[in-house]
């Protein structure tokens, strides 16, 4: 088994984009990635694609194939689709893939176009990583499921609409010096619980916007970028997935995220690390709550005191443990394919100290990136480490 | 690396069945493979499917979790997408990972609901697999394509109408004993001829139906079906993917599938066995033209010849090398993310002595299962042998 580094990482600005196809902001991201890596586009051997919603948002599935022509790759092509965690899964079959010497180097990404459809139309279309049958036809859309889950979380643990608004406050803040973040305007506690409802609890900034972009990144095997001399410091030690049933009612607990608890134990164990080594981490921050489950699911925080973190100072820019220094989904923007692999490209620039937060975890050696699709029914996390 | 062992294989009837969902289709399918295979479901590390349509059948993505569900089993799901190809492509996932030891047993399938749609919906939500904006928006469908495709290969290298009536009078024959087949009939040239024309040069006798259904298998590892003294005896020995570009109209030639023949050669070496070892084989003929053209692809005939293959009986059920004993797409069925896993499926039971036309292949000890995507701008291709 080899280990696997990331050579090069490439991401389009995420917002507002909607003339934009996904094979040419596939494109955009690739190129960047592939001048990131210094790796030739010849010694590409796979790409693994992850999309969510092409279907109904251009008409076009296979976008394997088309993603390959769009990156100049000659290598076959397969698309992962996973709802919100789809480029997390196409990253984790790409890391066993080059773990177990399938391949040497492969491209891995995803691409999504949604503001083309309106809010009205992207909403309707981001439903279908519900249960169709039992959600959405009895009118739930997401902002009402995480809505659920909210109420269920302040019901069980404590804490309310304030404790939510820190988690947007914080996420606007580390965005700030993000070049490629939809929003780089710090807001204030005040204004996130001024604004509109979006399903309470929620407000409007409580949940992530809707966005267009793409995330590339090269993976090469260790040997590979030895043998090529590639500048490849940071290495995906861990992989993990989990799932849970489908619909909310189906489960135990809302104010629970099971499916990251196996996929976030299942990293931690294949990279050998613990909950406590983690110095950094992106996680699924796509209403505000989604964070703080996803926290007490990474063992980042205990079972019912995730609420107060971001309050607390304990996930911030300067804590010991930052979250979401890109800005998350919150603030970074949130294009449902290209998201998990995007995680992984910010967490390799935190540990490389070429991110614009980088400052804020000089000393950091391990970071994780945590993906999820649906209301969480499918979760992968990651673990990566600095390697040199 | 450890062995590949298909322990178990399900397959619902393929035909209409409009108002079945793709998760009741599955949950039969699965529950036929658990029950053949003498695995139990809590041995299930993973689920890989394959699915093409669902967003516009169904209005349902994010279809993992919701298939592990239905096969009653709690492990991660994943959802491949790589149109007629998608299950395909979750076996050589599916293959690879139980390679390399990072699951024991997983389950492997796909599913697909299509006749809901009715012929022109269907055929309109298939044009999805191929390129939306350089093709379906200029009036594209796949009849059309392929039809390009068989009056390139007759230009290019002769052969005509009767030829392909032949690959379809084949295909009906073996469907004939397929309890699971669309289309338990036998067909004439002359009817054949007579047909009426979809898209010339091709009539409705060259097209293969529209099918709902669902196909599962399970797969372990050698040493797990040793431990377990699960009945086992045929192997994935090879696998391999191969791609192209998506549009018609950016390739070189019409009438070959390069995508095919990289995965057959890729599978071939995987296995260590060349095309004259191949004993039988389950080809992708969504139209009768992709068969001669798959044929030529995986080196089981030269370049121009495969034309003649049906007429003059050297795929017959009689011939050294029967091809599609199943009934092939064309006879059996096409339900589109259930076709790839379908056609492994229908190699192992060839392979085994427990297909209703084994007696054809008596000794056969080697099969190739052939499974595409769009215009062949995807391709999978496994290598299954008889291991003990």
């Amino acid at each position: 088994m080899t280990g696997v580094r990331v050579a090069g990482t490439g991401l389009t600005p995420f917002g507002n984009a909607p003339e934009r196809t996904s094979r040419d902001l596939f494109a955009e991201a690739s190129s960047a990635a592939f001048a990131d890596s210094g790796v030739p586009r010849e010694d590409v051997e796979a790409v693994l694609y992850g999309n969510f919603m092409g279907e109904l948002a251009e008409h076009q599935g296979h976008q394997g194939p088309l993603m390959a022509e769009a990156a100049g790759v000659q290598a076959p092509a397969t698309r992962y689709e996973s709802a919100c965690a789809s480029s997390g899964m196409a990253v984790r079959d790409a890391v066993m893939r080059v773990r177990n010497g399938e391949h040497d180097v492969v491209l891995v990404g995803g691409a999504e176009r949604m503001t083309n459809l309106g809010t009205a139309g992207a909403t309707e279309a981001l439903a279908i990583a519900a249960d169709e049958l039992w959600e959405v036809r009895a009118g739930m859309t997401f902002p009402g499921a995480y809505a659920l889950m909210a109420k269920a979380y302040f019901d069980e643990f404590g804490g309310g609409r304030e404790d939510l608004a820190h988690v947007a406050v914080k996420n606007h803040e580390n965005a700030l010096p993000n070049e490629k973040a939809q929003y780089q305007k710090s807001i204030e506690v005040a204004e996130a619980l001024d604004a509109p409802t979006v399903s309470s609890p929620l407000s409007l900034y409580d949940a992530c916007p809707l966005s267009d972009g793409a995330s590339a990144l090269v993976l090469t095997s260790e040997a590979y970028a030895e043998a090529h001399d590639i500048d490849a410091p940071v290495a995906i030690t861990g992989t993990g997935q989990g799932g849970d049933r489908m619909a909310l009612h189906d489960r135990e607990f809302l104010a629970r995220s099971p499916a990251a608890r196996e996929a976030g134990e299942a990293a931690y164990a294949d990279a050998g690390i613990g909950a406590g080594d983690v110095d950094v981490a992106e996680v699924h921050d796509c209403f505000t709550i989604a964070e703080v489950l996803a926290l007490e699911a990474l063992d980042l925080e205990p079972v019912g005191e995730g609420i107060t973190a971001a309050r607390d100072g304990r996930t911030t820019a300067d804590s010991d443990t930052p979250i979401n220094l890109s800005g998350g989904l919150k603030a970074k923007g949130h294009p449902v394919g290209a998201t998990g692999a995007s995680q992984i490209a910010e967490v390799v620039k935190l540990l490389a100290g070429t991110h614009p937060n980088s400052e804020h975890v000089a000393d950091a050696t391990t970071g994780v990136a945590h993906n999820a699709g649906g209301t969480v029914a499918s979760a992968t996390v990651h673990v990566l480490e600095v390697a040199e």
